[in-house]
């Protein structure tokens, strides 16, 4: 037997404050707020924008947003297909610890492909993984641009991004879809609301 | 430009609800509780002991262990040395998150190298990371030995094991020192006790 990979080893320890007494304390249901969709689809203004709502309904929630985590936790990962799934995975994992906390915990990422999503989502149970698609026309991401990595991408500059060169897969059975009524866009407040609204009728915002 | 490891394409997100906010909503600073020392010595019964009295006191808190990590978020990591490093560097991170979010985080982890520790240290403001020293002499946590790894050390079964055939390198500046006195080992809720005093002293306790 060797120490090298050897998950014999490798015990688990459960402790006597469990999930539910937690979310007892701060009255409310941990649980993972997945937002996917396009760059500049609004990903991060809607996190934002529910994190403040919801802190000032008196609920704790985090925002795990995928740039900022590759400054920390990720930041030994770089853009390839391995990398933006390890990439995914870690958050999922972390988020899964934060909703096992009694937090709802916000994680704000492009997560193009659909297994790399539905694998984080079989980390919780499935009520607890709220799954939000920022379901914007492309036009409209690029028209926004925000970051100007869609000009860079359709001058060839910058490889693999997606919605140009590399694909998008739209969530099939996501519990929110964030879309523009009558060509309008939704303002932060609206998306927010939206989600707070399902939180709400869901039992997260009480425990 | 290639999209392939170039941080130049990864934004920074300053969400509007801070780290003060959160700390006021729930009467409490963030900070990490880093327990360190060999196997055996109880670093899991103080981080559990510890959970349950911040619990009694209203404070949200939240235990990583090294065992259940190594489960989800770094189950992709074996024993190598690179690996071992790799694993404390990950809990760092996340630690450091939960204490952002304004969670006492408790982190359980043998972490025997000084660097490894000092590396998760420096992810923080210094005072919000408290190292705590599980400072039982090896015979006694041989004595113990509750996962019978000791005896697989012994017996040249498992390689490279911390106390054995692997060093621990004790803190030299430690915020809490757990010891026996006069060859008697601190109860569970006397080893809670002095971290908790010392969280109090501190100011952790309220925002």
């Amino acid at each position: 037997m060797s120490v090298t990979g050897n998950p014999a080893n490798v015990f688990w320890h459960e402790c006597t404050v469990g999930k539910a007494e937690r979310q007892k304390l701060i009255n409310q249901q941990g649980c993972v707020v997945w937002i996917t969709g396009l760059s500049g689809s609004g990903k991060s203004t809607l996190a934002c924008s529910l994190d403040r709502e919801l802190h000032s309904r008196g609920k704790l929630s985090y925002v795990l947003d995928g740039d900022n985590v590759r400054h920390g936790l990720n930041k030994n990962l770089g853009f390839s297909p391995e990398d933006r799934t390890e990439n995914i995975r870690r958050v999922g994992e972390v988020a899964t610890l934060f909703a096992d906390a009694g937090l709802i915990c916000i994680a704000s990422l492009i997560s193009p492909y659909r297994k790399d999503r539905d694998a984080c989502r079989a980390m919780l149970t499935d009520a607890n993984f709220i799954e939000v698609f920022m379901n914007m026309p492309l036009e409209v991401c690029e028209g926004r641009d925000p970051k100007g990595l869609y000009k860079l991408a359709r001058a060839g500059k910058l490889k693999g991004f997606t919605g140009i060169d590399d694909p998008y897969e739209p969530p099939l059975n996501c519990e929110i879809n964030i879309e523009q009524k009558d060509g309008v866009c939704p303002t932060p407040s609206e998306m927010a609301g939206q989600v707070v609204s399902y939180l709400d009728e869901n039992g997260f915002l009480h425990a």
